[in-house]
Formats: C-alpha cells, sequence, structure tokens
C-alpha cells in the first residue's frame, strides 16, 4: 500500500474508533440498577483498539455498505468481547488489564460475573436495531455460533493449562474458537447486514477467521520478541506464566538434548523466573522459532487477504487491508 | 377445576416432562470439549419442576398452538433458568441444590462461570430453531429482555443484601424482574411462535408475569410455613441467611415495640439460629403475616387467571388453569 493510503485509513479509523468509543460511553448511560450499570461502565470505558468493532464497520464498508448501518451490531460485538474479558479475568485471577484493575479487582467476583452476564443479551438487542426481517435468524445464529466458540475456546485453554502434551494442532484448533471465532462473527455480522449474497459472505467470515489466527499468532509472538519500550506489557509474560503458547510449543518440538530438557522444565515448574526470559528467548532464537512462527503469521494474513481478493468487487477492501496490516505490524 | 381435569392434566403434565427430560438428557451428547459439556450434562441433570419449559408449551396449547410447535424454545428457557442457578449458586456460595452438590462444588468455580456462559448462545440457537423469519426479531427481543431483567433482579438481590431500608414495594420490583421475568418471557415466546395476534400474546405474557409474582410469593411462604415431611429443605432457610423475603419485610412493617426489635435484630445478625425459627415463625402469625402473604399470593394468582380469562378463545386454557393451581397448592 502507498503511504498515502496508510494516512488516509488511519484517519478514517481514528474518526470511526471517536464515534465508537462515545457511543460506548452512552450506553449505559443512566441505566439501573446502578450496581450493575456501573461496573458496566467502568469495563467498557477500558479503552483498547476497538479492533472488534472496527471490524464490522469496515466489512460492511467493503460490501458497499454505509458505517452508519452497522454501528449498534459494532457496539454488540465489543460487549460480548469485554464479558468474556471480565469472566476471563476472574478465571485467570488477573489484577490489572490495560493498566487499570480488572473488573473483579475493583469490585468484586459476584458484580464481575453479573456485569458479564448482563452484557450478553444486552448485545442481542442492540444487535436486533441494526438487522432486518429477511436474514436476522441467520445474524442471530452466527452471532450465537461465535459466542459459544468463544466458550468453548475458553475451556479448552483452561484444560491445556492442566495437559503436559497439548499438540500445536490442537492449540491452533483452540486459539480459532476463543480468539479467531469472534472476529469471524463481526466480520459475518457486518457482511449479513448489508448483503444477502452468500459467497461474500462466506469469503468474508474466511478473512475474520484467518485475521484472527493472525492476530493471535502475533500476540503471541509480541509477548516474547516485542519491543519493550512500545510493548506496555512485561516481555515474555506468557512464559513466566507457563503458558503453553504457539512459541512454547514450537519450541518444545524443535528442542532436543539439553534444550528440550530447559523447555520441559517451564511446564514442570508451571512457569518460569522473570530473570530467566532473556535466556529462553535466545534459545528460542537458536532453535528457529521465531521464523516458524514469522512464518505461520504470514501464513494466515495471506489467506486473509486472498479471502479479500476473492471478493466479487474489490472497489472498498482497501479499509479490511489497511486493518490487516496494521494488525500485523503492531507493537502491542 | 373438577377432580377429573385435575387427573388429566397431571397426566400430560408427567407426559410432557418426560419428553422434555428425554430432550435435555440428548442436548449435550457427544458434545466437545468435555471439559465444558460433563458439567453442562450434570447441572442439567438435576431434575427440578421444568415449570418453564412446560409454561411454554401450555401457553403455545392455550393458543391452538401444537406442542412440537416449541420443544426447542422450552429447552432454551430451562437452559436460561440453569444458567442463572450456576451463576447464582457462586455467588451465593450454595454448596447444594435439589440434594445434590452445586455445580462449582462438584467441579470449580471456573467451570461453573464458564459452563453458565456457554448455555446462553446454546439457548439462543436452540430457539431459533423453533422460530420463523417473521416475526423472529420479536421473539429474540422478548428473549433477551427477559434474561437481562433476570440479571438486574440478581443485581438488586444482591444489593438488597447490603441494605437495611428495603421496601416491599422494591422487594416486588425485584422479584418481578429476578422471578417473574423469566416465566413472563416463556409466555411470550411460548405465543409468540404459534400466534401472531399482539393481544393475546399480552394477555399470556401478563399471566406469565402474574404467575411468577405469585409463584415466588409462594416460595417465600413455603420457607417458613410448608409441611415440613412434604418440604425437602430446612423449615426457616431464608430466615436462617438473613434474607429480606416478603415475610420478613411484612414482618418489619406489621410489627412494633418488643417484635420490632426482634424482628430488625435479624437484620443486625445477618440471620437466626436454627432454634430460633419456631419463635419467630409464631411471631409472624401473630404479626398477621401469614393473612397477608396469602393475600397477596391470591392476589396475583386472580391476575394470572383473570389475564387467561381475557383469552378471546378460552378452549385450550385449561393447562395453563392446572399448572397455576398446582403452583399455589405446591408443598415445595
Amino acid at each position: 500500500m502507498s503511504k498515502k493510503q496508510n494516512i488516509d485509513y488511519q484517519k478514517i479509523y481514528n474518526k470511526e474508533l471517536k464515534k465508537v468509543e462515545n457511543k460506548i460511553s452512552l450506553l449505559f448511560k443512566n441505566k439501573k440498577p446502578v450496581s450493575l450499570y456501573n461496573p458496566s461502565k467502568y469495563i467498557m470505558k477500558s479503552g483498547g483498539k476497538r479492533l472488534r468493532p472496527l471490524l464490522v464497520l469496515f466489512t460492511a464498508k467493503a460490501l458497499g455498505g454505509e458505517y452508519s448501518q452497522v454501528y449498534n451490531a459494532a457496539l454488540s460485538v465489543e460487549l460480548i468481547h469485554n464479558f468474556t474479558l471480565a469472566h476471563d479475568d476472574i478465571m485467570d485471577n488477573a489484577a490489572k488489564r490495560r493498566g487499570r484493575k480488572t473488573l473483579h479487582k475493583e469490585y468484586d467476583i459476584n458484580t464481575a460475573i453479573l456485569t458479564g452476564d448482563n452484557m450478553v443479551p444486552i448485545a442481542y438487542e442492540l444487535l436486533l436495531k441494526d438487522i432486518h426481517a429477511e436474514n436476522s435468524q441467520a445474524i442471530i445464529k452466527s452471532f450465537s455460533e461465535g459466542i459459544r466458540e468463544v466458550c468453548e475456546g475458553q475451556s479448552l485453554d483452561e484444560e491445556f493449562e492442566l495437559r503436559d502434551n497439548v499438540t500445536i494442532r490442537e492449540y491452533k484448533k483452540m486459539i480459532g474458537k476463543k480468539t479467531a471465532a469472534l472476529l469471524k462473527t463481526c466480520c459475518s455480522v457486518g457482511a449479513q447486514i448489508v448483503s444477502s449474497d452468500k459467497g461474500q459472505i462466506k469469503n468474508l467470515e474466511k478473512f475474520g477467521y484467518n485475521l484472527g489466527m493472525a492476530f493471535q499468532l502475533n500476540d503471541d509472538f509480541l509477548d516474547l520478541f516485542a519491543d519493550e519500550a512500545k510493548f506496555g506489557k512485561v516481555i515474555g509474560g506468557y512464559l513466566i506464566e507457563g503458558k503453553k503458547t504457539y512459541l512454547f510449543l514450537t519450541a518444545l518440538e524443535l528442542a532436543e538434548g539439553k534444550y528440550k530438557r530447559e523447555i520441559l522444565k517451564i511446564i514442570k515448574d508451571k512457569g518460569i523466573r522473570k530473570t530467566e526470559v532473556q535466556k529462553y528467548k535466545e534459545m528460542f532464537v537458536k532453535l528457529g522459532v521465531v521464523e516458524k512462527t514469522k512464518t505461520e503469521i504470514r501464513k494466515y494474513s495471506l489467506k486473509a487477504i486472498s479471502n479479500l481478493n476473492s471478493l466479487t468487487i474489490k472497489d472498498n477492501i482497501e479499509g479490511l487491508l489497511w486493518l490487516t496490516n496494521s494488525l500485523i505490524d503492531r507493537n502491542n
């Protein structure tokens, strides 16, 4: 892409992001009971990339629709995303997210459970505002499948914490559900609201899935190889927790002898010390983990871009192309 | 109602209950991951009255529909009910339900959160199987509102635990959301699937709400005044926990002097000892709490029955009338 295009899309992104943020800030205004809606405001104000709503917007645009047709749908997927964050943070006993206290630390576990729960029916209520009778069932079906897959993915993730023999194939299946399914849902919903062309919708769903896979693998990669100054989190956080990421599982597959023993030790000890991060980072480089992960990220990114190029009309795909490239080039 | 009718509807109830149980037992068969679906089977197997699915079935029948048109919808509300039980039991730190370990005690809190979460999108997926394009949006809207209201009601219930000045009016609003809203949803969904007559649907929604109010007030009543041999739970359980039920709030309103002090002591001590239940029971009788509660239950039951009598065609309302009467006459 030319530099001019990059600048334009960054502007559009920022403009739409501002609108999304504004709509989010109005979502729970004056709603009662406050014991439920103040915590809802708290978690939704936590910022972030707002990748999912913007994906809904850019997908609708790619099929010739207008942003205004899908704003409620865009908010609905962001609500679902935050519902999963609220509950995942309880399950992981996480104290911080994006530099602020997690919902259950700011309030308590009961409040965080209920706040998450309540965001699901509200997401459906919002989604309904943007859909029309003729394809409402198909859209609600896609949306529900997406939420179910995220839950199934989270369950697999929890299961993997207790298992020592997780394969790369299983790991990909897990992130396919836990992360890629919701990005697929964003594209599915955004596409179905503005179009009834099944082939186009299918292409964009595949795009969302492949983008999600690239996004999560890149997330795994950045954990260890991000530019520390720009990352904003502890480098090697996943390794410290003993999380079985794509990098870890690839290192385990490639290692032999002494390296193999050192990597198996991570499983046995359920993580490493912060002081060991550099050692493992160097080991992973030597083992070829970096190349293998980058190849895998590139594979899914290229698949995603090829899904976009399969669309009949390619006049409006620049937004999604820009989003894809900025996600892969990101530092955090 | 004549005795003959009673016998017939008990038979129909039992027959349909058996079908519902059978469908529930097949719901998660061979589903993966087992770490998510085994707990789902566990909670759904816990039995109970299956009031909500049967309410969907009998409502559809009341408008001339067939049971077969609403089986999936019937299961979907039972899933929602069990999602709320799974999460409420975590919040209340309850160890037992219907004589078995609660979900989070049989497994763990994380599993119970996730199992509950996952039942919500599955409920929508099931519901979709029974609805048709023309009114799908209205049905999904009613269903979502119902779930949201249950969450809001649970939030109020949690809030009331911390407040000493809860009014009877506020309490009724809370149970209106926490209990009656889902019964209203059952009727709303059952009615809308088989009919597009807005007046009839509205009547049945009101019926469901009033039935729910009578049901919950009766639940409060049975806690203290059930026949111990038939009740299956500890008499006075809510008083022991210090729960601000309709009976408690009415007693507080009616009491003066020494009685008032003794009732305020329940708030201060956050409950009573098991050995004190009999004393408070007698006090509540003397204060007129029994009459006032029975009058209130009768008021809502009569409203519910009047809602049924407002239907244009009353040929098929016996099932709902029978259900209403058996709920009010129940021992557990």
